[in-house]
């Protein structure tokens, strides 16, 4: 089995534009970015105008739009934009991938998610001194149905490279959602729990902190830690 | 000051697509989308063909495309989307709003980092049991330009409702970012540290698990703390 580091952080162009609220706004716009030969990667909504407590945008109508496009040169996203009517104003940021990087997602109980992310972020630490991008984004969460649709979602987030399941139970939808997203390239460690999911996942851990560790160890091209060679080990 | 909780998460509509990699598609697919009244507020490639160790998309030139729409009929939606040539597929999907929620952001050094995150993830917890939906998103970084960047990038990032600065000295152009993102309404809490960005945030919290736990309750429905009313105080 390949090493499943599988997706570079490629070079984008990304900028942030005030944009009117309407919905043929962002036809034009991922029209404009195709005709110049751009593929949009991301094209989201972060904020919204009109709203009690925000400052931006400043029209009440106005929608802020992060946008971030491959394959294109930056002159020609300008000019492509530019003359939008749709366009109110463009500014110019730095991709999401540059910034946070890669993504280990840590879903669970509390207690635990919160000793996977103490060993994912000391990690992550130390691989980001030496130029990596790691982030470690959790959230705790109970019962079946709810981490379930969690692990599904994973495979819906940009950038998440490794899913870290920390609690004392977990099985039946869950083992069913695990593979899925496995099948889509995700690997997934699970700490060593009651239920059939410590079946369905790539390694097994016991000790969270050291669960964390060796999850951010996998992705980090930093690091020598391959799970490849770890599949189905129990720690 | 209005309680700065400004963006309810509305009901979306949410789809996972199989899309040509193509620079027209994405305009064909958001064009289609707008002519039945959907605005498009996330149009994200969460996955390319073609790559060693991951199964899918399916086809070697494909590209799956995460899309949520809001103010649409499913069934317009799909309607609009599936003639569209360069759509491969369509499955519908759970808006991440509705399954990761709020976010609170936490940036900083490894160790602090990490004990906000415990505080943090610990307090979203007991709210997420009670039908919140708050989750703790983390990067360690190192020196005043890695920093200012994320600091500034926490207003490109979807549902982010609250920044901790988690370190020993901030300032500089730390100060600077954190003014322009509290302008764009995400607050921020600091530790209390060495540097000028204790002068540049809503509340500066001593103990990093207070302040992550305070991060959380300012940020959730069922909790009774007002950022607004703590601006300014020191703890």
């Amino acid at each position: 089995m390949p090493r499943r580091n599988p997706q570079p952080l490629p070079p984008a162009i990304a900028a942030r534009l005030e944009v009117a609220d309407d919905p043929r706004a962002l036809g034009a716009i991922a029209t404009a970015v195709g005709t110049v030969g751009g593929r949009i990667r991301t094209l989201a909504t972060v904020r919204r105008g009109g709203l009690a407590g925000t400052a931006a945008p400043s029209a009440p109508d106005a929608v802020e739009v992060e946008l971030e496009v491959e394959d294109a040169v930056e002159e020609a996203i300008l000019a492509a934009l530019g003359p939008l009517e749709e366009v109110h104003s463009i500014r110019l940021t730095r991709p999401l991938a540059k910034v946070f990087g890669k993504r280990v997602i840590v879903v669970g109980g509390g207690a635990q998610v919160a000793q996977v992310a103490l060993g994912a972020v000391t990690e992550a630490d130390r691989h980001n001194l030496r130029g990596e991008r790691i982030s470690v984004d959790t959230i705790p969460l109970v019962g079946e149905d709810n981490i379930a649709y969690a692990v599904r979602a994973v495979a819906d987030l940009q950038r998440a490279r490794m899913l870290v399941l920390a609690g004392s139970i977990m099985g039946g939808d869950i083992s069913k959602a695990a593979e899925e997203l496995r099948a889509v390239g995700i690997p997934i460690i699970a700490l060593n729990m009651a239920g059939s999911i410590t079946d369905h996942v790539d390694l097994v851990v016991s000790d969270p902190v050291q669960a964390g560790t060796m999850a951010v160890m996998a992705i980090a091209d930093t690091a020598t830690f391959d799970l490849a060679k770890q599949r189905g080990r129990r720690y």
